[in-house]
């Protein structure tokens, strides 16, 4: 955030500054904790929670415990389950508890997801019984999903209360609430949601007014415990909405996903799909905080697993061992017609995996997409066949090299040879996300090495039987 | 959303329907614009807008216009920048003229960032001179930045005022404003931003109550109108803000980014990375949308400059090529090494990619990456090295293939050339984005193509070396 100026990052790296000082001191009690609290009392949570994330575990629990009571479960209700369990953790266990029941449910559920064992339990057991049911709910649903992310703090009135009474509510429950977004109208026997009455929409409306009568003409968008937060996110997107309601088989309001927790979550996903798309598992921690050989085993499974399938190239050279014997020539290009068609596929598959990940296509478009990318081959791969025989050319006549005196049948098979790689390479890579989405993985672990990989081996069998086709009774 | 319960999307299906029925009568009227506009009243404006879409363009102005008043203009609202330009120019100017007054701001100037000439300028001509004004200042501003995101429709009550006047102040002007997600105050003679209060917090207090006694203790979180949409993404998710003020150096609210914008902007730059990461231009339309020329021409480009680049392998080939006559045995592990080496370079570019967009590492860290990459490297083609001489020794002691009385050498040759190479590629793959970054570039233009397009060609260069170190005197 370098280059904008919002004060709350100065302040922060003069808190690094402290850090980087305090790092010699580090284990000694010489931060005072009452003085650092009244210096913070003023900032952003959000800028409380980052100067107690540069302190140790100690001092910084010491520094929230002697914040106000209300920071103190603000700060906890930031995303960063990272810092919450470590303050959780160093809190005398009376403390912890107390603040974990006033903490919003959702960031209490992803402490939970997160502690260890037996911190974890020792904890949940001394919860109160009706919060610790409620964890137990939002902890059954599988991550990713709507439910593991929804908070059951929201507003619901029944559809007989006025305008009025429905503020006078707001105002008596808004401290125990971390977020209202939108009131939920139930109807007051069978408590299905009706309408979605958005806080702007309550203060247009007076006092003496029925509630439903602020409400929008449309029904209250919602969505299901079970739907992936890819789709929840293009939900909230689509129709610009600050929360959405999450809803059982019987219209029941269970929770609700709140836009900042969305933006996370869409922010984190696409973390994932970059990594996976560069051919490895996602860290799911930051590059700079992840151990070293955490990391390592994130990327060594792949690399050598593409290692594995790549060796398939050295059977197929070695199939064709005697022709390269006869035509050292053709080496020469292998790395150039093995590499485009690679990135061709490349191209293909990052186009895919987005228009899937948008909803753009559905799977059951294949075969339009097929239809789209079988021209593109041929016209991208006619581009380079062009281009590399033209170089192959230029080299022979200015006699930079020689390809023998059957260099115009070796240009015209590395010609041959892109335009058959390169339609290949783009067939497969976009096809590839369809099939990994069919067989029930992400499409994202398409990855352009995966593909290239795939290519590489096919493109060097293609390129030999070219070879044969076109080269045969001359070098061949 | 197949997977989602929300009743709106299977409506929407219904409207597939109709329209696939309609596509044979696409040109006659035969659709009753009145009769559409009727059976959409009801629906949220999303949905309106997408029926909308599947009409001709006729049709679908002429339904717009039969729809209500305000409804017109949250349709308008919408960004679906497409839709609405469609929308507008088919409608008579006047008609255009008075809803382009009444969108909001930022609406209004996508729409005269999106729209051809002469149209463009035939409309910008007939609007009133304040609202080109306030045009053209948002034109001003570069794309992607927080000035060119942000809408000037936004709610200021000076520090005076008390809950109640900025209550009832809201009531007058919501109808007006796109968008209330705070309140800021200003100071009543320097106009300067104070505080920003949410509409949340504002409702907690008594009508009675001076406004500021509302406000949250800290200062306001704000940004100014050349920051990168990224940064602003950033703040937003951080303190999980709804709008974001953006000021000028006065300190004045210039306007706000709004988070259901931010969203948009968040899932758009992502489409952009993971297609440039692909090796291509990011395509700015949906796939099955844009045009299949214009699709080639964002694809051939870079798959041209790699090519380009990747003929280098073939002088490097050609260079060794004596080396390759007289040690065949050789080429048959180039496709399997440089693959390796561009793997690693792809997994460690992904990474930093993210690292940098996500602001976790600053360029200023480049040497602590390259400190971190350096043994990653070398353990991970350690491990490839195993995998690579335990491949051949098989091979060789299972007869499946004689790689010659020197085959142990060949092994340490392939083994020495992995280490180097995965761990030149990681260095490279790592540093890239940095280099980019720092030449004013996005990092993302380092693709996993381009990144393994430049190792190939080092690669070869490597593994030619270390042979000739290793089979100096025997093969060589």
């Amino acid at each position: 955030m370098e280059d904008n100026r919002n004060p709350a990052p100065e302040r922060r790296d003069n808190f690094r500054r402290d850090d980087r000082r305090d790092d010699l001191r580090r284990n000694d009690e010489t931060v005072d904790a009452a003085a650092l609290a009244a210096e913070l009392a003023e900032e952003h949570p959000a800028d409380i929670a980052e100067a107690l994330d540069e302190q140790e575990p100690k001092t910084a629990s010491a520094v929230l415990a002697s914040l106000p009571r209300e920071q103190q479960v603000e700060i906890l209700d930031l995303p960063d389950v990272d810092l919450t369990s470590e303050l959780i953790e160093a809190l005398p266990v009376e403390e912890a508890v107390r603040l974990v029941s006033e903490m919003s449910a959702d960031r209490a559920a992803d402490l939970f997801r997160w502690m260890d064992e037996p911190a974890r339990s020792h904890l949940f057991a001394r919860l109160p019984p009706e919060t610790q049911g409620e964890l137990n709910r939002l902890l059954a649903w599988p991550e990713h999903t709507a439910g593991s992310l929804m908070t059951t703090e929201f507003v619901t009135v029944p559809s007989t209360w006025t305008v009025g009474e429905t503020l006078r509510h707001i105002r008596q429950i808004e401290r125990t609430r971390e977020t209202i977004y939108a009131i939920y109208v139930l109807d007051p026997i069978t408590h299905k949601l009706i309408k979605a009455v958005t806080l702007r929409q309550l203060i247009t409306g007076e006092t003496g007014q029925p509630i439903l009568t602020v409400a929008p003409k449309h029904d209250p968008i919602t969505t299901t415990p079970l739907v992936d937060r890819e789709d929840v996110a293009r939900l909230i997107s689509k129709y610009d909405l600050l929360a959405v309601p999450v809803v059982d088989e019987n219209e029941h309001v269970l929770g609700i996903v709140t836009v900042d927790d969305m933006i996370d979550a869409i922010i984190e996903e696409n973390t994932e799909d970059v990594q996976k798309f560069g051919g490895m598992e996602a860290l799911d921690e930051p590059y700079m905080e992840i151990g070293f050989f955490n990391m390592l085993k994130k990327r060594a499974g792949w690399l050598s697993i593409l290692f594995l399938g790549e060796m398939l190239t050295a059977n197929a050279m070695q199939h064709f061992e005697d022709e390269l014997e006869r035509a050292i020539v053709l080496t020469l290009f292998i790395p150039l017609i093995m590499s485009s068609g690679g990135n061709s596929g490349s191209q293909a598959t990052s186009l895919i995996i987005r228009a899937l990940a948008l909803g753009e296509i559905k799977v059951r478009d294949w075969w339009r997409v097929a239809l789209r990318e079988l021209p593109s081959g041929l016209v991208l791969g006619a581009i380079l066949a062009v281009l590399g025989m033209a170089r192959i050319t230029a080299w022979q006549m200015l006699g930079l090299h020689d390809y023998g005196e059957h260099w115009v049948l070796v240009a015209a098979t590395v010609g041959a040879a892109l335009v058959a790689i390169v339609t290949f390479g783009s067939l497969i890579g976009s096809m590839l996300p369809f099939v990994l989405r069919r067989l029930g993985f992400d499409p994202a672990s398409a990855s352009a090495p995966f593909v290239a990989t795939f290519v590489d081996v096919t493109g060097l069998v293609i390129y030999f039987s070219v070879a044969l086709l076109i080269l045969q009774g001359t070098l061949l």
